[in-house]
């Protein structure tokens, strides 16, 4: 357990209050995250790091069960490499992080830190395929990455930051672009069955597209403040990159062809979006596929002979269902270990005191609605595991309900801006496919394109800026 | 599938001949690594990143088993954190890589990529550590460090490379030595029965131990060629470290005390350790335990009626049984197929033909000693769990006999140096403590002493070196 013996008398800022500060608070006080003196970089504590286990491994199941295999790339990528991408070079070499020494001595040619590996896994490819039956390349990477930012948050924009990238190589445009939409659609799938969290899936605009990539598709998610979070990203690159780094094989006519290629990612900032959908005042609330601890077991009048006992044996039993459970078995004050937990977000407190284990009984309470309900210890593993399945439902419902209900639809520019200052959440609007009204958008208003959806509608003919013919329905929102 | 079409004209070199060599063409062939762009940085393909995989989940559970978590550090470390601890930085300063700038502007201090990262998790404990209650803290962290090596080779020695840390804070330092030994022991019994290598276990000399730590402990492997590989490494800090970067607490009587502190790490060197520990001349060698592949279903008339159903029918059944399993049914020839999994280290061939299925049998062929065996197909699941279980056993006993054979006594320095140069393998003798003689041995045999092991043998009275009364029994070894 960490070090809170002062928690009780801590207050979390109220999320209405201050938002902001309501996160810093939740991201300390739950034990998740702390500073580091490298500028701009975390340390993700063992509470932050099992959820992101967690992440990971249901993840990863999803990449290999559609055929992705897990390799690893250096993280070094010589300036040369970087630089054979035009678009792609632009739009990183402003922040990267470069070696320029080894040892004592200056190297021949500086290095950067990988911002993102693409050009290193061209390299690799390049090599690595020479015939059709070479594809598809399926390959991913676990890893932590560096883009020099300034402004930086726990979990949601560092320096550094862990996630994963998928790198795919195919023989055709068409494989390419069915490949770019299944992993969107993974992470999409993952986010709402695993995290809870409901997503508007589209394409971003050329403008917020990927440096280098032919099309760049996001997941978006809406936080509890009414700001978006672009929480996933695959991207098209048709044969750009192919071309730029000499990736050819010879087709089945030998024929030389360029592969078709398709990158892809999700990283931390996950995190950031689960604190953000789902906590409320009391701090963290977790779903259950995440939870590091799924119970906790807190035992009343513990001192009283055959209640540690019991609660042992509980939690012996709900380990051997899968369950993760922990005993809170300190010398705190039940009251202390409920606030301590319900802080940590753990979905399930189970009671068990004296007089429970008499009546052959114990008390679930709920972490995301509070409702509490007697059940009893013979079936409790069943019972708890019929829990944790309704709460991550519910969780999943709660969400969806928040936001449809911050999903507005704007055909005037006065309406759009209203929405914006005075109702935070997504706008759908009109737009010509003009980058000038985006970005003029952008300026009135604050909120930037998020994407636009596959099914649009059409909600008016005309640019909610220019008044030109509209070609695309957008979400906009103000973003984290 | 790999693009392989030419293997079989390809020929691996015999150990005998050239290991060094050998050992290269099989990380080549075995589809195991590539050289990348990036000097001394080696890309960690599907199937050696497989491998990597199995033994990480392997040892992180037991880390997680005996209490210990994850977390995540950043990969950065200031110049003047670096320097805090002074046999610390001494020791790293010269072989780190620098970054010294951000985006295109230059840092006002310049920082290393972790060669490891004591500084950080001191850095951390200082901060995060106040009481007795907050102790002991037993972290662990997976990820990739950097040494500006010279001399590279894939897995054994290289710019970066994959391992996992652990590093830990307690209240004494009879708790502290007892962790040091407590990873020692994990590692060995992992390395004995994950890996089916034996290991020497002992206490390195103050010259071999790592920079800043009050006592070195390693694991010591014997490859087939006679050579040590150091497989792992454990060390016992004291409290030099938490004086060095002020981690105090507070114990029960109130009073301010430093912690005790250990780190302990094993690297992807362990994969060259499984290569060079079991590889033969046809290839890799794995123990089941660690083969991303346990099984490779080939197919004998392929295309004859039934054939393929029924292959598909048993990797079904093994799948499900828990056994990773393979179906090779592409159009190559079988004996093309018997030699691709061969030289990839599968440990059970499994054969099915016409005649076979008739038979209601399967023929399962051992890639560690070449036996073949017919079985019946009705119970084939529990016959390969059973022979993937043998051949797990038998490696580590060919293994074990292998090391013991190689294990010599010399009590002269004639005899000591005839043992290094004509019987590789390593040499126990006896040693005065003079870090003087350790480095005459070295220069006048080439072997270095690999570790002092817990129970010495006293093999003579005198330093086979200077003929100094001796304090310990030394195993003596070169080494990669």
């Amino acid at each position: 357990m960490a070090n809170n013996k002062e928690k009780l008398v801590e207050e979390i800022t109220s999320r209405d209050v201050d938002f902001a500060q309501w996160y810093t608070d939740v991201v300390k006080k739950a034990d998740l995250a702390d500073y580091s003196s490298v500028k701009g970089c975390m340390i993700m504590k063992p509470y932050s790091y099992g959820i992101w286990e967690l992440i990971q491994q249901q993840l990863d199941r999803r990449f290999k069960d559609s055929g992705h295999q897990n390799v690893y790339l250096p993280m070094f990528i010589p300036e040369s490499l970087l630089q054979k991408e035009k678009d792609h070079v632009e739009g990183f070499a402003p922040e990267v992080a470069w070696v320029t020494h080894g040892g004592s001595a200056p190297l021949a040619e500086k290095m950067c830190v990988r911002p993102t590996s693409e050009t290193l896994f061209c390299e690799f490819y390049a090599k690595d395929i020479n015939s059709y039956r070479d594809l598809p390349k399926l390959y991913n990477q676990w890893c932590s990455v560096v883009r020099w930012e300034k402004t930086t948050r726990p979990f949601l924009r560092a320096v550094e930051f862990l996630w994963q990238e998928g790198h795919t190589a195919h023989a055709t445009a068409e494989e390419a672009e069915k490949e770019t939409i299944l992993m969107l659609n993974t992470y999409s799938e993952f986010c709402e069955n695993v995290l809870a969290i409901p997503v508007l899936k589209g394409r971003k605009t050329e403008k917020e597209k990927f440096a280098g990539a032919k099309a760049t598709y996001s997941i978006e998610a809406l936080m509890h403040d009414g700001k978006a979070l672009q929480a996933g990203t695959s991207h098209y690159f048709g044969d750009g990159f192919a071309k730029a780094f000499g990736i050819q094989y010879t087709d089945a006519n030998n024929t030389l062809q360029y592969v078709h290629q398709t990158s892809w990612g999700v990283t931390i900032r996950l995190i950031g979006a689960l604190i953000m959908v789902h906590g409320d005042d009391n701090g963290l609330v977790l779903p259950p596929a995440v939870a590091p601890h799924q119970v906790v077991i807190v035992p009343i009048m513990q001192k009283k002979e055959g209640v540690l006992a019991k609660a042992n044996a509980v939690k012996d039993l709900l380990k051997a269902a899968g369950v993760r459970v922990i005993l809170e078995d300190s010398d705190k004050s039940p009251g202390w270990k409920f606030a301590e937990h319900e802080m940590r977000g753990v979905p399930i407190r189970l009671e068990l005191g004296p007089r429970d284990i008499e009546n052959g009984q114990a008390v679930l309470a709920r972490r995301d609605n509070g409702e509490k309900m007697t059940v009893t210890l013979e079936n409790i593993d069943a019972e708890v595991k019929k829990l944790l399945a309704q709460i991550q439902k519910d969780m999943l419902v709660r969400a969806t309900d928040h936001l449809n209900e911050h999903i507005y639809a704007a055909v005037t520019m006065p309406e759009f801006a209203d929405l914006v200052e005075n109702s935070p959440g997504f706008v759908k609007a009109m737009w010509c496919g003009d980058a000038a009204c985006e970005e003029k958008v952008k300026e009135e208003t604050g909120a930037t394109s998020r994407n636009i959806p596959f099914n649009e509608e059409k909600l008016a003919d005309t640019c909610i800026c220019c008044g030109k013919p509209a070609k695309h329905m957008v979400y906009w929102g103000k973003a984290y």
